[in-house]
């Protein structure tokens, strides 16, 4: 009996996440669910599983799930302090970093500090602290186990191979609803045109990047540090049908490919039962029904988010939070039709250009630059400079 | 510095097996060479590798040889007696088993039985003797390393997950020329046509059994007994490209695949090295380049040997090693024009259909089932009856 957190219960993969567990509970039991605004999602997963402790952000909305919740015995914290209490419950085996955004960095370092295996799906983790949490993590001997399906994919390659045999390592990214649309026309992209992603249903912001490519960027980032693998041993290729969920290229020329029907249930059941596999009530992926798969390199001129992460990893340091912090301003502003699609790259580089990279030393020290990327970010669009 | 047999090296495999011995002078060590007939090769590769021992079929190309290797001290020997010597040799660490046909199942089982570990090209042993060939290789400690692209796929996609967890393996077939030919031009079909491989460069034999799809049914068969899985859990999809070589599906949906270009230099080079790989300077794949690649199912109407191998596999016993021998003896009979290429399942099927399977319990068994159907085909063939 596997003893789970879950950080980011409400979102697209914490529900995933307590689909699996309502599957499997010989296997596994929930004793902890954070999230964000969506209280009542949140009581209800409460009423199901039974954790010991849930957390919210603000403590009015604590006081409103603690009603709810009352003689249930479950206790109701907020705040960072309260996500950390989740994060690091001394009951816990393995926590589930489901929290979108740079605010999953202090609860996953937390986590990993308190010595529990990580189920990563929260990309900006690795994006702005990638060295200090491998580091934390090799520490304290905890398994980072990747829920994004192209870093489970890698992971699945990588199983029963040798790292040192590593020629390079291929992400495959969808190509997003603008794969084939004319560059003349990205200035016209509205949020709903984006927020169309032909293959994955997703939160927002990972839709927009998804559309933006930089969703891509931040994994080549995430891979990078995930498997120790050089910049310039990251490929993206183009794979609109994202049945190919990566592969990994080896120095005999072997290539290995995980592959399987777009679910996220996949890579989070293989991150919760690795190195075992949950038999999944799923359908099995019918290649011949499909037909083909299709593959072509990135437009590096339409989406160059893709060009601005590499620059982040290779340069180093705080950049690549510098970066992340930016895309999710930019993100957010293109949402609320402040700056045009073709703005969220742009402001993306003004703000990394104006920034001088720092040692990653502390988390503190890379939030700090997170802040500053964001009030710099906000200065831009609030100057009308985008 | 790994001490090697190549039984065949005069064949495909062999050749390109001695390709990679040579470009990698410091790992490994020629130590015996056979061959069938193909003197003037053997003796170039004798002279370039100095080997300790080479063996021929018969006695009279055995003084041949001799002659023409003369004053390098190397012994040459003859005949079963002479292959099972080198396959034998106390100094080998690994033999590489590239003899085509039935005739490689002694000199293999030799191999294994005196401790050796097999790199297996040869399909037949399996097909002929499974049970008796990996109960031997238990009971050794000897490890059976594939070298046909499918099978070292599968080997690769197994890697480092459990055996427990397999859904189902997916083979993959080029489909061979006549994958788009319709059914009734079949009967028209030359060996000039079915010769004419679209992907893979191999002797006549293997070629033929490509286009008529039993290469793929041997392949099914030796999957059975090399990963110990069921015939309902073995599948095959045509899929023309030959980029992916062979999958595993597992009960999670995940699958895990093999990929390359079309060159059996990475097959063999892994079954040498492993678990290591060893830095060939092959042409990387290139997805992009390609475009896309297509699966399809295979069509048991045209290409029924695929449906007669199933049925041998579920029957078990002798029946397999019948069904094979018959297949040798049509394809010859094919290649000689004698029957039509429709001929070669409908000859393969009437041996099946007056032979009593019995229990695989030696070798001599099999052999014995073996020469019964190779006289039973020729009799159907001398009567007229195909």
């Amino acid at each position: 009996m596997k003893k789970i957190v879950v950080l980011g219960s409400t979102g697209s993969i914490g529900v995933s996440t307590l689909q699996i567990v309502e599957e499997f509970p010989e296997a596994y039991r929930i004793v902890a669910l954070t999230a964000g605004t969506n209280l009542d999602l949140l009581c209800t997963q409460a009423k199901t599983f039974h954790p010991a402790v849930v957390a919210v952000i603000n403590s009015q909305d604590a006081k409103i799930v603690r009603e709810r919740l009352s003689g249930l015995n479950i206790e109701v914290c907020c705040g960072v302090e309260g996500m950390i209490q989740c994060a690091t419950l001394d009951q816990a085996d393995m926590v589930v970093a489901a929290v979108v955004g740079a605010a999953g960095l202090v609860p996953t370092m937390a986590a990993v500090q308190a010595g529990k295996d990580v189920a990563l799906a929260n990309k900006e983790t690795l994006v702005m602290a990638g060295g200090l949490i491998m580091a934390a993590a090799r520490q304290q001997g905890v398994k980072l186990l990747p829920v994004d399906s192209e870093h489970s994919a890698i992971f699945q390659a990588l199983a029963g191979h040798h790292h040192g045999d590593i020629r390079r390592l291929i992400l495959t990214a969808s190509g997003g609803p603008f794969r084939e649309w004319p560059a003349a026309k990205f200035n016209h992209i509205s949020p709903a045109d984006a927020l169309a992603h032909p293959n994955w249903s997703m939160g927002k912001k990972i839709t927009i990047d998804s559309a933006t490519l930089m969703n891509k960027g931040l994994e080549v980032i995430e891979a990078h540090w995930l498997f120790d693998v050089a910049a310039t041993m990251i490929d993206v290729h183009i794979h609109p049908e994202s049945i190919v969920h990566s592969m990994v290229e080896y120095v005999d020329g072997s290539v290995v490919a995980q592959l399987g029907v777009p679910d996220m249930k996949t890579p989070i059941s293989y991150a919760l039962s690795w190195p075992q596999r949950l038999p999944l009530n799923q359908p099995g992926l019918d290649l011949c029904q499909l037909g083909s798969l299709t593959f072509s390199a990135p437009d590096l001129q339409r989406f160059p988010c893709l060009t601005l992460a590499y620059q982040a990893l290779e340069s180093g340091g705080t950049l690549p939070a510098v970066m992340n912090a930016a895309n999710e301003v930019a993100v957010a502003a293109f949402l609320n039709a402040q700056i045009p699609f073709t703005g969220i790259p742009e402001l993306i580089e003004r703000v990394m250009a104006c920034h001088t990279s720092e040692a990653v030393t502390t988390v503190e020290r890379v939030l700090q630059a997170d802040r500053w990327a964001r009030v710099r970010a906000r200065e831009f669009i609030a100057g009308g400079l985008i």
